[in-house]
């Protein structure tokens, strides 16, 4: 008999260019391409047990049951893989998260990519990473970055609908650090799936799905040729160009605090003085400040000279999603 | 003989829809049409004495004798005066404002509307408004807004590039206050003259531009309808719009302090608890903070609240640009 059990370890990732807004809800076609690096040490641990006992999917997230959206949410995601292996099999999520959910850092992405795996190792299919991502990005849109490593670039084949990430440069590729600044540990209050919904209401949309190619191809040459400060300028701008298109939403959404701004403002100070550094905001306050390794030690001893920094996490390019021993 | 000298005063004006952008340099066409409001209080009185015996113009600026780029920029200005008039003496001219320039509001509309009428009754000449608020846009595009009197719309003919101000509303029409919270009273680093040349680099201001008529129709019904709910969601998008296209031009333009945004975040919970008040920032940190008349205790005293203010200035909507006796 097939193993009922499996186990997989995913990191969240941090867009350089950033997905923002859907094109095709029914198939999660996103409304522009994206690049991304998988962070190291932070990780989602979810483990997916099938047990012919059970009559409903259950979830514990961080050692809690948990039920509502969550738990439905991770379930829906099971029945599609359910029907890939065509088992008719309830299964106990374990799901443990090294980083706090649901601030900006992408929570749902590692949650998502490490579902999938685990979710179909459970079940005995053994899916290509091409597969596995193609699958994730129905959990999350961004968790199909989380599923091949170091570098990424999900992109989708306007023809076909083709959609799904694959690694451009490996995690040795450049030593970069991920600081991530982190200013609140509170939920926010609306989610990124449900705010990117509103998207098209901004004026300014349009204008940045137009002119994604051209970005995509400044930083997929900076990562390539290892040229960080033209991948702090356009990771900037297209930070700045997804936080144009919240706040210029109806509703608008600000997910900036003011310290999130005061720290936007040293971190290009910084870099006028010559130190490789940059900044990017997903959906939420906290800021990645992004370095080059050499760096780390000054920015982060002057990002503990800003007040209202709570916690410093520390990110290297990870690996792609991976199986582990079921626990 | 005609008279040689004469004085003016001018109100500032705040832009609920805004100019940012030039379409054509050299005829000082806009890329936009916009809306303001003459701010009264706020005032520059400024009085021209043209003097055969000058050998070239000078300025005395709040007091101090300045010279170097605001004499340059005055006396040019002059020149197109001069050239009208067909006159070709020299002038001093004393200027003085009774608030904080080259901060985020818009000394220089003060200043060039208050010079445009000075200059031209000194020397006999006697505009039309239409005529006034047309020259004055050659000394700084937004003064021709301080042309007209209370709420002001600013438009351009396409076809035969006619493009001045004029009132569609008196300074009666409606009480609202502009709050205006001054939290640095430094000279901005990079001007809005200079600044609004970059507007074009930003992938976003083309799609601002296209989507201005939207808003100037939103605007304009909001005021003749004392439709204050109306006014605060397309005023903040349109300053969100503008700050939006600057923080993503080449290179990027950040007006913003976080203090800034933290006043803005809470202008938006203090809307949502009901009370009627909306944010607009120009280029600059300063947060104009507009409020119903009956409102002003109520956000005068939540503004105390927020650290990092220095000032709060008051202004309600104001009459024209208008002769004073000479000082």
């Amino acid at each position: 008999m097939k193993p009922m059990k499996a186990a997989a370890i995913a990191h969240p990732n941090i867009a350089f260019i950033k997905y923002w807004g859907i094109r095709d809800e029914e198939r999660k076609l996103p409304s522009n391409d994206s690049i991304s690096m998988n962070i190291g040490c932070l990780s989602t641990r979810t483990s997916v047990a099938y047990d012919p006992q059970l009559t409903s999917d259950t979830l514990t997230l961080n050692g809690e049951r948990v039920e509502g959206e969550p738990l439905s949410r991770m379930s829906q995601f099971l029945d599609r893989i359910r029907k890939m292996a065509g088992a008719n099999l309830y299964a106990h999520i374990d799901s443990e998260n090294n980083f706090p959910i649901g601030a900006g850092i992408a929570s749902s992405a590692s949650a998502f990519a490490a579902l999938a795996l685990a979710g179909t190792a459970g079940l005995g299919l053994n899916l290509s990473e091409e597969a596995l991502s193609r699958l994730a990005r129905f959990g999350s849109g961004s968790a199909c970055r989380s599923v091949p490593g170091g570098f990424v670039e999900w992109r989708t084949n306007e023809d076909t609908g083709e959609s799904y990430a694959f690694s451009i440069a490996s995690k040795n590729h450049w030593a970069l650090v991920d600081l991530v600044a982190i200013l609140s540990d509170q939920h926010k209050q609306v989610g990124s799936e449900a705010g990117m919904l509103g998207a098209d209401t901004s004026p300014l949309q349009a204008a940045r799905i137009q002119d994604a190619p051209r970005r995509l191809e400044l930083c997929r040459s900076a990562i390539l040729n290892r040229d960080f400060d033209a991948l702090a300028q356009v990771t900037e701008q297209d930070s700045n160009l997804m936080h144009a298109v919240m706040m210029t939403s109806h509703p608008p959404l600000f997910y900036w605090h003011p310290q999130s701004l005061a720290i936007m403002l040293s971190v290009r100070d910084w870099r006028a003085e010559g130190i490789p550094v940059t900044y990017t905001l997903d959906a939420g306050p906290n800021v990645h400040v992004i370095c080059l390794q050499e760096a780390m030690p000054e920015v982060l001893s002057r990002l503990r000279q800003i007040t209202g920094i709570i916690d410093v996490l520390k990110g290297v390019p990870a690996g792609p999603a991976r199986l582990l021993q079921p626990y």
